[in-house]
């Protein structure tokens, strides 16, 4: 593929130079490094073929980086990269030191914002609007949601906030696909499918110039005295809605795909002279066959090389273990309820949802409602689960403490993608749940390290503990265990020799490293039994005593070391006029950028090879 | 006062004997008993005599608790509380031991949830309507909710789910007094006024008579067919609006000091089938003249007996010392700006409100949008501070993480009512603050001990350290410090004699109580350092170091034990090899009940007394 257009755009003021029919054909040909790059690279490709002519009329029509485009999430931010001077670099998307699928400051000027969560592009850029306003400073700021972004609480605080702001040079994108990563779901969702099917703002056109016929009505020279004109008049063109209600002007809807329109109704929108909603209709996965047919499939793929720390790569995974024995809980528990907050997929729900759909709620990008809700069904005698990401987990961290903790109610919460994640980097890793719910009282957690593990907990969490009771599980499939490893089930095991004088103390998926570790060390005729923690809060007290002995202590954690367990049992240990040695090896005070989980692990010492040099105190390096 | 009437309801049904001039009699005995006790009790007063009638009518309208009533935020609860069988201990509110401010299950089956943070109702209302849907539950589930807390995200993520439901009994009782607890700000503020400003449900009833006379429309006798007749119709009635687009059905508004209307409305809303809006105009402050006045001022009182810990009872407190230093900042520095959400008195922002209201920006109920709004203003060369309680601060964990930390840029947070907070109770402690950043990379937080510290870490913040800085500090008073103590300004003093074999570690107000008990020690000759923290994280390592020689070190931590400071400093002595003893005494892990802030800290062993007994090795008896 030659790509005769897009290699030369080494700017976004490049795109000046093309004619309509020559952004038609680069429209094309990013359409094709998409779909080479992306199956191999991983990555989210379906929603990123959706807006392809959308972000082309973007650069087109705003002055990037003068003008601020913010990408709500980041993951529709490929085709915005490819235009930004990053097309050569673009086959390196998602590995170790190559380009983030995420937006990232420290990559290119035109990237404003680190992003990965979703629902903050209008309150962050409706901040640098106000700030224009207050400085005087005449560029835009324009941000780019989602539908399915649309859904979470954050987006229409920042809505109740920016109506209210007539000053602000904002233009909020929302780049509806009627999907967000599964099929959308709620009254939004209804709502807008309603307004999309509506005569849009060019449909409207004709009868719009029949009623004024002397306001000139497409691209840069459409007035803004049309705009300011009186209600009714208004009223006509743009039905009182959703957004009109929330203070905003609406426009809309366009066609997305169509690179004029797109620019005429941004050239518009920049007229208004207040925060407008431009409301454009785009399809998920176009010009892409297999993706427009299954965009939630579609939406984030894994890499093709298919390393075994890949979700489901070799045969099962937890998420899939999680789902599948839900089912069969659920089948003899007719209290058993599950929500996700848009993430049925990921989770391992989607058997669940079909086979359970009464009891099966997917509230939206809604991680603050999901909490309270479940509150409502525990209380309403159902027995909750609510399955979410740990990184999403941070969304809640004040119903976990407010809703759920505080009322004693029986709550579960399974946390899916803790540890490290892999390629998506920064905005995604798992290594802070653990030190959230240090924080937070009255909770229970488990980090099992098999899927035989993951069962058990499941079922002391629904049916032996009091409470919230959280269940934290790895992306991806279980590591391998020694077979001379029997589980006991209970809180904690050792394995190795009771009386040795070094103890290893660790929890999760890790313990398999740990195991290895204590194992080749063993062969050099070094003696460590290796505490593995199955409940990490409260801190089963044997697990202490078993330590306390031990001249060495090495605890080992897959997440962050401030506010973390290794720090909790230092505490507990030296409490108890502990002598010996402590070492904590865990993730430290940063942000974990993207690369292979086996690399992640590797990066902190916390695989195999690690341990066995900190063991031996080598130290790997960093810490 | 006789209370002739209020004496005789031992539980809501017995609100069914009473005629409507009696219900009106009981109203305006509720109303004195309200004026003359939480003066004295301290709590919130306006926002209660503003629910007195709707109260009544929900009560005599739902069988509570079969239906179940949740209150948000609960503040609002005192009638209900002496409508449920609790009027003969109403003068115990707030004090420790006795009634709480808030709803607590634990007193009486009416109160469902335990509550206190905002927005949360609808979602676990609903919750409960949909496991009632589901297990064929007729009963009814009522989420009372005001129009500040309607500001919430959470809210609009629950009616978003709500609108989808078509099965559940939920009603939503909008109790709009144009209010939340400043007065209200922002879109939704301001399409509530044009809807209250509309004619209501009641005052339309002659226009739908006109249009459908066979439908008799008041009373429990409101047809069902009524709502379910043809959109056309509907129209009439009800104008297409917000909560219509979000699914629900809308009905309103209302006269909520009406009993008999809000009961007829209430009956009516019964009979819809599907989730109702129903929303009710009140007056906050209603039936007394200097709350229907200054609402914001009467919202929460204080205790009469003005103990020394409340807020500014003898001249300053650190919430006002803020306010006046910001000012002055302001004044300086062009580019500082103030963001509260929905706290401007409390937080001591009032003047700069006044004196810079184009850097202030009240953002409504919404913690989350806080903080990537201040992140955009920040990328726009601005200086944010957002100012906001440590327990609300819980509401933006990861907007703190993602929107903050991450993105490296500078960005304020100047958390008020960090440590116990004295009436409020469980829900309201600023326990949890340390623990919760602890666990987040790469922000600065400071805890300062005196107004003369406090501003000095505010303009370290502002200026000297990079990132995301927090700084912290109390509700109420700085406490007495002596006066040989002479404040370095640095991360960290130390106070008595550098070489002591005893060392306590402390941070923020109860420096002081550390101080005297070293004092007190001083004099039965036993020598004590107090190593004062003023940066907390990260954590200054002279700090360890200073503790390393020790013998025995004693962490005093105001804050949750788990995931705080106390055991991120045993493990750096820990790794320092150090080989005293360290003993650390910290909130437990629990939820702390209301009662004075001097009481409260007594109660965990964190006054001078505790200190001392815990130093002399006669530990206090809870830990």
């Amino acid at each position: 593929m030659e790509d005769r257009y897009l290699k030369n755009i080494k700017q976004p003021s490049d795109l000046g130079y093309l004619s309509d029919a020559e952004l038609e054909a680069l429209a094309g040909e990013i359409r094709g490094v998409l779909i080479d790059t992306v199956p191999h690279t991983g990555g989210h490709l379906a929603s990123n073929l959706g807006v392809v002519e959308l972000t082309i009329a973007l650069h087109r029509v705003f002055k990037s980086p003068r003008d601020k485009i913010i990408w709500d999430v980041g993951h529709q931010i490929y085709v915005h990269k490819l235009l930004t001077g990053r097309y050569k670099d673009f086959r390196t998307l998602r590995s170790q030191g190559g380009l983030s699928g995420f937006a990232r400051p420290t990559e290119s000027e035109h990237d404003i914002f680190f992003s990965g969560h979703s629902s903050t592009s209008i309150s962050s850029a409706f901040g640098i609007a106000a700030a224009n306003a207050i400085n005087d400073d005449r560029s835009y700021t324009v941000a780019v949601i989602g539908d399915g972004a649309m859904t979470g609480g954050l987006a229409y605080e920042a809505l109740n906030n920016v109506g209210h702001a007539d000053k602000s040079r904002l233009i909020i994108v929302l780049n509806d696909n009627a999907m967000s990563i599964s099929e959308n779901v709620g009254s939004v969702a209804r709502y807008l499918a309603v307004m999309r099917s509506k005569p849009g703002y060019f449909k409207m056109k004709a009868l719009t110039e029949r009623i004024i016929n002397k306001i000139p009505i497409v691209g840069k020279s459409i007035s803004s005295t049309l705009f300011k004109s009186k209600t009714r008049l208004k009223n006509l063109i743009y039905r009182s809605n959703f957004f009109e209600d929330m203070g905003l002007r609406y426009m809309g809807p366009i066609d997305g795909h169509n690179i004029r329109q797109v620019c005429e109704a941004l050239e518009g929108a920049k007229l208004v002279g207040k925060p407008v909603l431009l409301h454009i209709n785009t399809v998920k996965g176009k010009g892409y066959n297999p993706a427009e047919k299954s965009p939630s499939r579609y939406h984030g793929l894994s890499r093709q090389d298919n390393s075994p720390n890949e979700p489901c790569a070799n045969g099962s995974c937890y998420s899939e273990e999680f789902g599948t024995f839900l089912c069969q809980q659920a089948s003899k528990d007719k209290r058993i309820c599950a929500i996700t907050a848009a993430m049925s997929l990921g989770t391992g729900l989607k058997r669940f949802s079909q086979d359970y759909p009464d009891r099966f709620f997917d509230v939206g990008i809604a991680e603050e409602h999901a909490i309270p809700f479940a509150l409502g069904l525990s209380a309403g005698s159902m027995l909750p689960v609510f399955v979410v990401y740990s990184t999403f987990l941070q969304r809640c961290y004040d119903q976990i403490f407010h809703d759920a903790a505080l009322q004693g109610r029986k709550i579960v919460i399974a946390i899916d993608r803790a540890g490290f994640v892999g390629e998506d980097g920064e905005t995604h890793q798992g290594l802070y749940d653990v030190a959230l719910l240090n924080g937070i009282p009255d909770i229970s957690v488990y980090s099992p390290a098999t899927y035989g593990e993951l069962r058990n907990c499941f079922v002391r969490a629904f049916y032996h503990v009091g409470g919230v009771v959280a269940v934290r599980y790895a992306r991806g499939a279980e590591f391998r265990i020694p077979e001379d490893f029997t589980p006991s089930y209970g809180d904690f095991d050792v394995y190795g020799d009771p009386d040795a004088d070094t103890a290893i103390v660790t929890y999760g998926r890790i313990f398999s490293f740990a195991a290895q570790a204590r194992n080749a060390l063993l062969q050099e005729g070094k003696s460590i039994k290796v505490i593995k923690l199955n409940a990490v809060k409260p801190m089963p007290s044997g697990a202490v005593e078993a330590a306390l002995g031990c001249k060495r202590v090495f605890f080992f954690e897959e997440g962050i070391r401030s506010g973390g367990m290794g720090e909790h049992f230092a505490l507990l240990l030296s409490e108890r006029a502990y002598e010996g040695e402590y070492i904590l090896k865990a993730v430290p005070d940063c942000f974990v950028a993207q690369g292979s989980v086996s690399e992640q692990l590797a990066r902190y010492g916390l695989d195999t090879d690690g341990m066995i040099k900190t063991l031996k105190g080598e130290n790997p390096g960093n810490e």
